[in-house]
């Protein structure tokens, strides 16, 4: 079995803390738990955690680390005592140290993605006058903006797809799902998993690695019809998004994705995907001739872009 | 052909104007356009009219008319002159009288319902810094409540249905769509148009008439599935629907319905319906035996509402 | 008033009526009403008139005609008058020529577009063993295929939009709901209403003209999400929309279009668009400049399409 | 860890298995993989395995078997010895008695119901000429009647649903998820997982066990429009739901109930609900007076019913 059990949250350094509040907040939709003036801590209406997202005011717009939940408690410490057998340079941090959260340890992959893994975490409830109508939700459906359920996934770029591939499923214990190959039979993107969703984890070949390499954090909502509403409500407030209403044939999610303005981080806007009970998922790969999007808006390329990924499921 | 175009707007009385406001803008989601201590207009973002909605400091909770706009200018005078010959007692409303409005005529119909008849009205553009995306639109989409398209319908109780229905056809112009038959053959409830929608008017037979009838305001939504996002919005600010979500099999309408708290006023949230666009619509009579709603949750009986209908589509 | 009601029907010739009606019927869902070896008629569960599609073997693929019902029966006479006044060349079509159709006039517009108006027309029930759960429809819901509500639009190129605009509103009673303009200000595309609709008729400029100008056939959905199943069901049918889904500013309707592989005819599933119930609608123009795609995928350019169409709503 | 991975398929005993199949084929909208005179076996376009669905042809409409598939091959053995250890009985199933499964074990829990474990199992691809567009699928979205993406869970009725639930859980390693108690304080209903679904097992208070407790047997479907879809679908083939189109509270699904009327097998139709990732899920207890339907239409009470429940969700 896997060590970790999810992505319980993303934590992302802007240099715009007001503008990044103003998305992820009032368009994005979700729910702002604490803030001071250098950090604010928010989460869906699904969430459980005390935050899935941590908003860092920094002097540049990049990805600070993905937080990887792990089953027991116990299981911080051993995986990062392997970690540290393979070299790898493991960080402690404080409990505390992240609000509402217990000790935890960061390091980086051979790819470069910044990763923390923790287990303690405060599972804080809605606080008195903004407490939802169901018990089994931390806060209130369709209060503001798109108002996802939930912290899906995340996707980043690294140059070495099948090298990043192997390790995660080696030391981290993912499982692949599916694989975009190249003309050439190598892997372009890997979509990898440590819980029954679809994936938990993308990674797509791309020039940058690290916390330049974000693609994109997404957020579910429970139909299709909410993606298209989210369409309308991100260009009502003047935003572009730059791919979908589509559906991928790769994880068969219904998509959109758009930028935060104030930071360029973007996120996904995702429903529709399947989850996978079975424990002998065999990998399925798609090549180049195979591989097409299921329907819906292409990816626009745009010039300020850090990265440029075909398949960014 | 009929003098009357369609449905322009409601003006509700109310003893809570801040109360009626928080629901009929913060919940329901339309924008408020124009207000002052004692009135305040509002409309939905694909109204274009000054409002369809006025809402009416008072002493007590009804409605004050149904505004009917007419085909032409002329429209309004010659519709006068018919009614006074017929008896009916006509007042004149003077330009500016209810703001953004030209000159109109009001009076009460045979079963007491207080209507209004006027062309002239104000168009008036979003203002800057509230522009929509889109330019066949007066407001932005999804900016917050439930966000309806527009002011759909109308539906009154009146104890003498078939007579209301028949003096609405003779004087009014209405065309019958529908009717729901009693046991004994009489007309029970009636659903009646000037325009294309499958109904502008209903009318169901209840002890109370006039200002006092008033049983529903319908607000149009595009897709049910927007009618669902209703339901769980009401629920979370703490509101009841009272009917639905369902679909009614008069109208074929998708349909939900609540009760603004601070007047008792109930809307209804609509979607789904036809659209009549042949000129020989023969109307379809459902009898106590046939008629059924085609599927979801009944009417809730309410000790504390003043009327009680068995068919409110 | 105008005296064109709506479209009543569209008959186009397919080469392959076998194919033809797979794709009609099979995939999109269209009840067949009556066949013989050369013609079928068919209808969605929500048309009521004898047929809204007909299907006519022929060598090549062409549309026949576009079928305009009138408002009332002496409507076809009178504006056969006027049409022979202005010189058009008018055919008369006895009754039961096409079935379930009154004696019927047709002509060509001044751009060839190839018109057939009519008043008379069957209004037959579903037979036996295959009513509808609503007396309100003709046909059950959901059957088989996409299962759209009704016939809604049609869709022409003609390589004078302006001259046919006007023409089209002086002699057959149209209004302009929008248009699309060129960079030099001229009118690139124009939407075009005798019913409520949003539109009922659209002319794009393109290099053909006549019969062979139909861009396409459009039939209404209740539903955004209804687009998107859509767009699946022809998926695994093997058809490959050619636009959409994705949502039009220009009459706001999520869209979806696909071809006719035994034809070439284009179809659009069509929802979420606006009615008109004022009677004093101003034409909206759009720049180039200003025009945009509220969301969702662009138009493919296909090279075996005779036609090419910038803003196809 | 838990040793049962998933509910892999439901067996279900018909006194019509043509019309059963009528029922689960043409109007639920399952594929049939492989039949005969006596059984047929059936999947969703989303399942992946031989069948999620048999039907066996028998003298009463029972439940045969509810089929839990082990996470690993070699833990079919070693709870089948548990079991034995506990004084279970425990039959033997070789290898292709069910069709495209291996060797099995049958028990009835301490409630009666009817348990199979198994592990091995052909994962049969789509036949040529009705393979699906997605790799990721095993047929056809879409191709008819309601088409459920995948079967979900499956609900019992039973007399003591406290000893069941503990017995659930020491046994086979369920957790539990949501509970409703009665005035009591007593379980009365209780919502059981060993996947990350919101369920795969509920329990309620019934005065039947075993063989006669099925509730119901649930499909998932994408999407709460596809529900609706589902309730216009069943009238229009004369099927009465009964209870939905509604959203519980508890699991927060959006479902729909109708039972086969060949067998009277009642099957949900299911959606929108929410899946665990976190390790940790603490149970969610509603009390009597907490407990409330989220929205929608509420239960049916039929009088031929052999059961009664009042939160089959």
């Amino acid at each position: 079995m896997t060590a970790l059990a999810r992505l319980g949250h993303v934590a992302l350094r802007t240099p715009d803390l007001e503008g990044s509040l103003h998305f992820f907040d009032d368009i994005l939709g979700l729910d702002v738990v604490e803030r001071d003036e250098t950090v604010a801590y928010l989460r869906a209406w699904g969430d459980f955690e005390h935050h899935t997202v941590a908003l860092i005011s920094a002097d540049e717009a990049r990805i600070d680390h993905a937080g990887w939940r792990t089953r027991a408690p116990e299981d911080v410490d051993a995986l990062g005592a392997r970690l540290r057998e393979q070299g790898v340079e493991v960080e402690e941090v404080p409990a505390g140290h992240e609000a509402g959260q217990g000790a935890a340890l960061r390091f980086r992959t051979p790819g470069g993605l910044p990763y923390e893994i923790y287990h303690e975490v405060e599972k804080r409830p809605a606080p008195a006058g903004r407490r939802p109508a169901l018990k089994t939700n931390s806060g209130r459906v369709w209060s503001h903006g798109v108002s996802p359920r939930r912290l899906d996934h995340i996707n980043f770029v690294t140059p070495e797809v099948a090298a990043e591939e192997a390790w995660s499923q080696q030391m981290l214990g993912f499982s692949t799902r599916e694989r975009a190959l190249g003309a050439d039979g190598s892997v372009h993107a890997a979509w990898l998993a440590v819980s029954a969703l679809a994936h938990d984890l993308a990674i797509g070949r791309g020039p940058v690695r690290g916390s330049r390499g974000l693609h994109h954090v997404a957020f579910y909502v429970d139909n299709a019809s909410d993606v298209l509403r989210a369409a309308e409500l991100f260009i009502e407030h003047g935003l572009e998004p730059d791919h979908g209403p589509g559906r991928h044939a790769i994880s068969q999610a219904v998509c959109l994705y758009v930028r935060d303005p104030a930071s360029g981080h973007r996120v996904e806007i995702y429903s529709g995907s399947y989850v996978v009970l079975d424990p002998d998922w065999e990998p399925v790969d798609w090549t180049a001739e195979e591989y097409r999007q299921w329907w819906g808006a292409q990816p626009v390329r745009q010039a300020d872009s850090p990265i440029d990924v075909v398949t960014p499921c």
